[in-house]
C-alpha cells in the first residue's frame, strides 16, 4: 500500500478549557493544514469525533464543518470509532483517495470536552462501552484500565512505581512541544503520591479532559509533489476490533486488536517492527502505554517499561515515542487524538518538529484506540528518500 | 464507476415498535445478507446509524456489532450523516472495494427509535440541525419542511391536495411490501383530512417513527459471480453537502445538494436521468418528494407531482418510485433508510421484488438526505445482463 501521502498538516493547540467553539477548532486546525499543503480546493472532508452529539447536542458534523470552512456542497461526512474516531475517519480517508474516486482530501478530527461536569463527560465516554451489561454497572474507563493495571502488575510483578516510567516519559517530551496541554516535567514520585484515582491507577496515570482539532490534506502519492517537496508516505492503513468488554476477554496483559491491526499494517507495509523507528502510541492510561510496546511487537509481554527505563523511547533512544507528549501530556481530545499522532509522525518524518524533533527518522507508526482495546486502528508513515 | 456489486441483501421489517434490541435488529439483516450472498467470511464493516449514542447511550457500533455477529476482530466502524447515515455508510463501503483494501465488504444500518418519547426522537433528529442558531429556537424537521412546502406551493401554486398525491403513491406501493410499516391503502382525502402537524403539513405527510435494520454484502465485480448470478453494480455513489440550515439558503423549494449529487453520480455512471427507470427517493415529508422528482432532474421545477399524478411513479408507469413504499410507508428508521433504499433497488434489478416486482427495470436510483438537504447521497445501480 504505497499510493497515498501526507501533503498538509494542521493542529490547535490542545487546552483545558478552549474559548473557542467545536466549529471555530475544527476550522483552525483545517484550514491550517490546507494552508501547509498550499491547497484550497480539496474533493473531500472526513471528520472524526465521538462526543458531539452528547455534549454538544450537534451530530452531522460533515456537512456542518464543509460549510464551517467555505467548503459547502464537498462530499463530508462523520466517522466515529469512540476514541479512535481520528484513527478511523483516517483509515476512511485513506481508501477514499485509494479508490480514486477522490483525490485531494482533508481528513480532520476534533473534541470539544470542556465545560461539562466530570460525570457528564464520563457518562458521555461510557458510551464506547456495552450500555447494556457494563456501562450501566457504573464502570468507568479509569476503572476498566486499573482492573487491567492491576492484573498485568500481578501477572508481570512490576511495581505501580515502574509503570509510572510512562507518564515521566511523555512530560518530559511535552516539555518542547508548544501544543501541549501539560507541560511540566514530572518524576515518578509525583506520579506515585498524586491522588489514588482507581486502585493502582494515580491521577498521573491518567491522561486529562481536554479541547482540540487537528487535520491533515491526504493526495495520490503520484501527484504529492504539487503540494510538498517532501511528502510522506502513508505505508498502512489498519482497523481492527475486538470485544466491547472484557469479561469477553481471555489475557487481560494484551489487547488482540492491537496485534491483529499492527500485523495487518505490517504486511501492508512490507516491514516489521524492527524497521520503525518513530511511534507514537495510544496512552490514555499507563498501562496501556506500557502495553502498547508490547502488543505491537517491539519487545515481549512485560518488558514493556524496560524500553522506557533503558532510554530506548526518550528523543535520542532507538524507539523515540510519543515524541511531542502523548496521550498523557499533549493531551487527549478523544476523538481527535489519532489525527494529532498522524501528524506528529508526518512533522518528525520531514524534520519540521521543531524542539521536538527526533535525530533521524524514516518509518513512523501510530496506534490509536477505541474503548477498552476495542477497536484499534495502526498507520506507518514513510519518509520518501 | 463500474468496479463494485451488490452481492447479498438482507433487511428486517420495519416497525413502530420492535421487540427486538438495536443489536438484534443489526444481527438479524446482517446475518440475512450474508445468508444471500452465501458469504460468511466478509473482510470489513461499516455500520450507518444516527442516534443510538442519544437514544440507547450506546457509541461504538462498529466494533458492538462485528461483535455480536460472531466477526470480533474484523475492521469495523460507523458511519454518520444524521438522516443520510445509511447512504454515506454505503459511499464508505464503495470506497472500501474500491480501495483494493477489502473485497468482500458488509454495510449495514440500524435504527431503534421506539421505546422514546416524541419529545425525545425529535431532540435527537434535531441534532442534525444547527445547535447554536436553529435547535435552540424551538423548530423541528416537520416546522422546517413545512416552510419549504408552504414557499413551494406559493411559488409553483400547487394545492395541498396535489403534494398529498406521493403518500398515496407511496401507501399504494407499500401494500404488496411484507416488511413495510404501513400497509393501508390511502386517498387525498385521507391525506388533507388527516390532523395538522405544521401547516400545510398534516399527519399523512409525514414519515413516522420506526425500527428497523438493513444490510448489503459488497464484493468487486469481477469476483461477483462467486456470490450470485445475477450480481447488481453500483454504478455511482456520490455524496454532496449544502448548509446545515434554511436562513443560510436563497431558494428553498429546491436542494443544491441534491442536484449536486445527482449530477455528479450521472457523471460516473455515465448515464442521465432519462436512462434512470426505478427511483427511491427520500419522502420524509411529502414536499421532499416531490422535490426530488425535481432535482434529481426528472422534470422541471413545479412539475415534480404531475409524474405521479400521471402514473408515471407507480409500478407500471416509465419511472416507479418507492416502490416498496418509500420513507412514508415502508418506513424511515432514519440511520437505516439510505441502505433499505439500495437493497429495495438490487431485489427489483434482480427480479426478486416479489409482489412489488416492476415488469423490467435496468437502472435504479437511490437518493437519501441528511437533515434539510444539507447531506445528500445518490446512488445508480445497475442491473448486468
Amino acid at each position: 500500500m504505497q499510493g497515498v501521502a501526507v501533503v498538509g498538516i494542521g493542529m490547535t493547540p490542545i487546552s483545558a478549557k478552549s474559548e473557542k467553539t467545536l466549529i471555530e477548532l475544527f476550522v483552525e486546525a483545517a484550514t491550517e493544514a490546507m494552508e501547509d499543503a498550499g491547497a484550497d480546493r480539496i474533493e473531500s472532508m472526513y471528520v472524526g469525533n465521538m462526543l458531539s452529539g452528547f455534549l454538544q447536542n450537534q451530530k452531522h458534523l460533515g456537512a456542518l464543518m464543509a460549510t464551517a470552512l467555505g467548503k459547502e456542497g464537498l462530499p463530508a461526512y462523520r466517522v466515529e470509532g469512540a476514541c479512535a474516531s481520528g484513527g478511523v475517519a483516517a483509515n476512511a480517508a485513506v481508501k477514499a483517495v485509494l479508490s480514486g474516486l477522490e483525490k485531494t482530501v482533508l481528513v480532520g478530527a476534533v473534541e470539544k470536552m470542556s465545560g461539562y461536569t466530570t460525570s457528564e463527560v464520563t457518562a458521555g465516554l461510557m458510551m464506547a462501552e456495552d450500555r447494556t451489561r457494563v456501562a450501566t454497572t457504573g464502570a468507568t474507563f479509569v476503572g476498566l484500565n486499573a482492573m487491567i493495571a492491576r492484573e498485568y502488575m500481578c501477572k508481570c510483578k512490576l511495581p505501580h512505581e515502574q509503570l509510572a516510567e510512562f507518564p515521566v516519559l511523555c512530560h518530559d517530551h511535552a516539555l518542547s512541544n508548544p501544543r501541549a496541554q501539560f507541560r511540566k516535567k514530572i518524576t515518578v514520585q509525583d506520579v506515585v503520591n498524586s491522588p489514588l484515582v482507581a486502585d493502582p491507577l494515580r491521577l498521573y496515570d491518567c491522561s486529562a479532559i481536554g479541547d482540540g482539532a487537528a487535520a491533515l490534506v491526504l493526495a495520490p502519492l503520484d501527484r504529492a509533489r504539487e503540494f510538498t517537496d517532501l511528502p510522506i508516505v502513508i505505508a498502512a492503513s489498519a482497523v481492527a476490533t475486538d470485544t466491547l468488554s472484557l469479561h469477553q476477554r481471555g489475557d487481560l496483559t494484551t489487547f488482540a486488536a492491537s496485534r491483529k491491526a499492527a500485523a495487518q499494517a505490517y504486511e501492508l507495509a512490507k516491514i516489521g517492527p524492527e524497521d520503525v523507528d518513530l511511534l507514537e502510541v495510544h496512552d490514555a492510561f499507563s498501562i496501556l502505554g506500557v502495553m502498547a510496546l508490547e502488543d505491537l511487537g517491539f519487545t515481549v509481554k512485560g518488558s514493556g517499561i524496560q524500553l522506557v527505563k533503558d532510554g530506548a523511547c526518550y528523543r535520542g533512544g532507538r524507539l523515540p515515542t510519543n515524541t511531542f507528549g502523548g496521550l498523557k501530556a499533549r493531551g487527549h481530545p478523544v476523538g481527535a487524538t489519532g489525527i494529532y499522532q498522524l501528524a506528529e509522525l508526518a512533522l518528525q518524518l520531514s524534520n519540521m518538529a521543531g524542539k521536538c524533533q527526533v535525530p533521524e527518522a524514516h518509518v513512523g507508526l501510530s496506534q490509536s484506540i477505541g474503548g477498552i482495546g476495542s477497536t484499534v486502528t495502526v498507520h506507518i508513515l514513510e519518509r520518501v528518500d
